[in-house]
């Protein structure tokens, strides 16, 4: 709904570029925008049969009319064709199920379907994209040593942040995300990969977003960026 | 999740302003934005047990934990108390429930709790917000006679706006929205209240966002104002 006077409709006044959705988890801020997606319009969402099962448990996501909206259900590691000549590969990433799915006593992370990670493949390169992540098992490194791209889990750079900047009461293992910092850390993990690494999914707590801070210096001198709002990244 | 370099965090990384959060639906521009306010941060929902029940049927909203965000039903036409000195009464409302909670035969629009209006009384000054509205009986108009500022349904200028569009196949009244223009809209309806009139919940097809367009000139010659972003309302 707009209230903003200047704005004139046009013929094609809801268009949206949108046509396909891929989803590695059923976490807010992996699903929300589908609520924002929900006008008249077609697109096809893909993503485990578990993702696709906590969606479906919540009535309000029935404003993507079925009639539109097609939900496809995708196995780890077999590649699906994408709308536009790009595919794409789900495969397994330690992470935990999404919070509000969390009974009195969650499980530790593990490797389901709850939590993924996607591969996409344009032509001859690829992108890994990692949103959360618990740790770096071998087979995870795989995948990643053959990515020109990869976008992996900033979330926390010291695993007790949340506690120490009062913001909350876990820590970032609890919450499924492994730590930048330290000897079993993101930096570590990924030391040696030869494509490019962009830490995203950044919380407000985590001190890479200080300039000059020496978090951020240990990041950039271990070689990786920082994602920020409106990044273009071409393939 | 902010990923904004420049961005630096402090003492009240995450302070937010909202104390509380009046619901009149649960339609999803009413409530969606409920998944934006989970970090935790103490704050109380009002609504109907109509409203209350259709959140509660979505395990995604257990993101506002239960320890921190209050959920309180509050009945028709029994006046509550908002932290601020201000209080606040529900109010029926000819309506519709929630598009996605619509069976294959949905009822007529009716006066429920699945949509109301609420009147918020501020030291001896009265808003009502009616962002949802098929119809204006008698006993609303005396509820928006008393008030000093008038916050109503502009979705539509015209019933079959939607249709003559290509944006949808409904007609307004079809979603429980009465038109803005004609004998029986909102401008008839509301001719003669004394308080301030402002339409709201402007659908992007409406013609009154057009600048001189005729239906702009007629509402503004009928005396109501239409909504913008950033506007403030000094009771």
């Amino acid at each position: 709904m707009l209230a903003t006077p200047p704005l004139q409709p046009r013929g094609e006044a809801r268009d949206s570029p949108v046509a396909a959705v891929v989803l590695t988890g059923a976490e807010v801020d992996q699903t929300a925008g589908l609520l924002t997606l929900r006008e008249r319009q077609e697109f096809a969402v893909f993503a485990t049969a578990e993702t696709l099962a906590a969606i479906a448990a919540n009535p309000i996501f029935r404003v993507l009319a079925a009639d539109l909206v097609t939900r496809k259900a995708v196995a780890r590691d077999q590649p699906f064709a994408l709308p536009g000549g790009m595919s794409a590969e789900l495969f397994a990433v330690p992470g935990k199920v999404a919070l509000y799915l969390e009974g009195e006593d969650p499980a530790l992370a593990a490797e389901t379907g709850a939590n993924v990670g996607v591969e996409l493949i344009c032509g001859g390169s690829r992108l890994a994209y990692v949103p959360g992540a618990a740790a770096v098992p071998a087979s995870l490194y795989e995948r990643l040593a053959r990515a020109d791209v990869i976008l992996f889990d900033g979330t926390l750079f010291h695993d007790d942040e949340m506690i120490t900047t009062g913001t909350g009461n876990k820590t970032g293992r609890r919450m499924g995300h492994m730590p930048v910092g330290g000897a079993d850390g993101t930096l570590a993990a990924l030391a040696g990969l030869r494509g490019r690494r962009i830490l995203i999914h950044i919380n407000n707590t985590n001190p890479i977003l200080v300039k000059d801070s020496p978090e951020r210096r240990l990041v950039e001198a271990a070689g990786f960026e920082i994602a920020e709002d409106g990044m273009e990244i071409v393939l």
